[in-house]
């Protein structure tokens, strides 16, 4: 049990609404914990900043850790899970290295990450984008129709980003390979800014990674689910630290992990058992979401995002003004509002709401109350 | 200023003595300071843990540590720091990926660092022992002398760990390759173990590299130190996010960097820096390390270590009881005398006090206060 789990501080109740797309904000709870723990973890003497890897204490930890996320996220026995280093983007060149077998990999490209995705593959084989959303769409708007996806019949695996957070583009359900192509094609699917917001359909899955540093905790540690009939089949030149099998056979301590990243993540786990787990993290996401899209749909066009509804991100919004020479002043004002962070990715201009699990739903009223109350003063 | 610098506190005193390899014990106002930011780094609202890497708070810190060490360790200029993730081990592969160039590497063996670098190499190309410890010693007990070296005429580079952690063998001097082959040959340098212990002769370097967690901070950073002459060189199916060119290009952060792990690793080295910079904590290191040395030497064979004193590690000092039955004993007394993770690595047996930059003096005074009791009682 978190030590100040729903406990509202003074502290906490100052706290500014920090909108980050990651590194981003922590549950409070979470933050209260460090602290408590930062010295002294549990009487072991020394912090968990400076405890052996090997050591019974930071075994627990880890123990602890990769049990709660198996447990929150049903992750069924077949899955390895690994605790990685390099991001997101090193599992770009990881996945293919360890299993590409020599075979084309396909790319469903709805965002700059996939995008990113699809290139760095092109290092080792035959990568390609079988499917783009600016063919279907004028920009990263929306998932193209899965009919169109020109899946190769001898590829190695289909790789999505399912939540686009530059572009703020979510696939709202996992494709179906199977019943899209007849055969048993892995889909790769980087679900690094909306993991644990809601539930896994694993039977759809081959291997799923995403970065902690937005919905499970610090920048460092990288999660990576790998069905277990997928490792062992690295090519060569594939570093032996980034070689899933050396890691599923170590436990991921094949080398010193990043320690203090997997603990903040067990706190983080730990946390969203106590809120009730993942199917209470998926209710408050579409809270916040929904009265944040419906803020900007009902703003008379002085807000908008141009996202397919079937497709609006529940964790990344980005929107822009109708006028953007108030976009500076937006941010300013929102700043004082303590709304933090909301410009959005220099890439798209505008700004960008982004609205994970550690939000809390006040937040999301905050931002709400504030852009309405601009939109009144300067539209 | 660390605002907790220069005073011990209560807590601080009755901390125990962590003599873990590694991850390591902090220095106290480092802890201090971190508990300082926790919830509100400078006024900024979030702590470091929730910032964006993007942000103008971050890059302060990023700034603020990389300038920092440059000047610490008197780096030059035409030497770039970078700060990755991976750790030591994933040095292994990243630097030939980055500078073989199709060309043979040579690897001094003087313990299980090197070795296991040798072996990862492998995978890049020609990669081979020129000098083994093994050959000269009965054990890795010392450097084979540097004109049995084989190095080859159309080498890459040459590999050394100029501090073995488990085996306790370090480098007083960096070869002087260009003395040895007259050729401008670079000197690959896996300094993990002892980096920030004493200056580094750049002269002699070509790339050195150090995993944060012994003398830099916490685990999930890598610092990685190299001649501008050896980017940019790296093999197609180098990924990305490991590209030397690349991260030297955008200041480490072509993804999000381990953010929390380079804050700590600046408040070290501002630590340093305060305590009087490298030059002091190689007086300190001196310290600490002769008075174990001299208390083992000194106990009529109770204990032992078999290093030769040439090469004998400031750093890590393993050593064994005449009588084993005794380890077991020896490691649970000492825990009672607040001296903790003593025991030695499991491929050496008996015991490994690791005395980073970290460890009070007073630490090793009670390491060696208890040793002498301890063989009083059972010698």
């Amino acid at each position: 049990m978190l030590s100040a789990l729903n406990l509202i501080t003074p502290e906490q109740q100052s706290r500014p609404y920090n909108f980050a797309p990651g590194p981003a904000t922590l549950p409070f709870p979470v933050l209260s914990q460090i602290a408590a723990d930062l010295y002294n973890w549990q009487g072991s003497g020394v912090s968990v900043m400076e405890m052996s890897h090997r050591s019974p204490e930071f075994e627990r930890i880890y123990h602890h850790a990769v049990t709660d996320l198996r447990e929150l996220l049903q992750v069924p026995q077949n899955f390895k899970i690994l605790f990685m280093q390099g991001g997101g983007l090193a599992q770009n060149a990881i996945v293919p290295m360890n299993i590409v077998q020599g075979k084309p990999t396909d790319f469903i490209v709805t965002g700059s990450w996939s995008e990113r995705s699809a290139k760095e593959a092109m290092r080792y084989g035959n990568a390609q984008v079988v499917a783009h959303a600016k063919d279907s769409f004028s920009g990263f708007y929306g998932i193209p129709g899965e009919q169109g996806w020109e899946i190769r019949s001898d590829a190695a695996y289909v790789h999505i980003c399912s939540n686009e957070t530059i572009h703020g583009v979510e696939f709202y359900e996992l494709p179906d390979l199977k019943a899209l192509t007849g055969r048993d094609l892995p889909l790769v699917v980087d679900a690094s800014s909306h993991i644990l917001s809601r539930f896994i359909d694993w039977s759809r899955v081959g291997l799923l990674f995403a970065g902690a540093q937005k919905n499970i905790g610090i920048a460092g540690v990288t999660l990576v689910f790998v069905r277990e009939d997928l490792i062992g089949k690295s090519i060569y030149t594939c570093p032996s630290v980034f070689d899933y099998e050396t890691l599923a056979k170590t436990n991921s301590m094949y080398n010193t992990p990043p320690t203090f990243a997997i603990y903040v993540a067990g706190l983080v786990f730990q946390w969203i058992k106590e809120q009730g787990g993942v199917k209470r993290m998926q209710e408050l996401a579409n809270e916040r979401s929904n009265m944040i899209y419906a803020c900007i749909d009902e703003s008379n066009g002085f807000y908008k995002n141009q996202v397919a509804p079937s497709a609006r991100s529940k964790m990344n919004i980005p929107f822009v003004l109708q006028n953007d020479e108030l976009s500076q002043i937006f941010v300013e004002q929102a700043a004082k509002h303590k709304i933090l962070h909301i410009k959005g990715h220099k890439s798209v201009g505008g700004m960008r709401a982004s609205v994970y699990n550690a939000m809390p739903v006040q937040g999301a009223v905050a931002l709400v109350d504030f852009m309405k109350a601009f939109a009144k003063q300067y539209g």
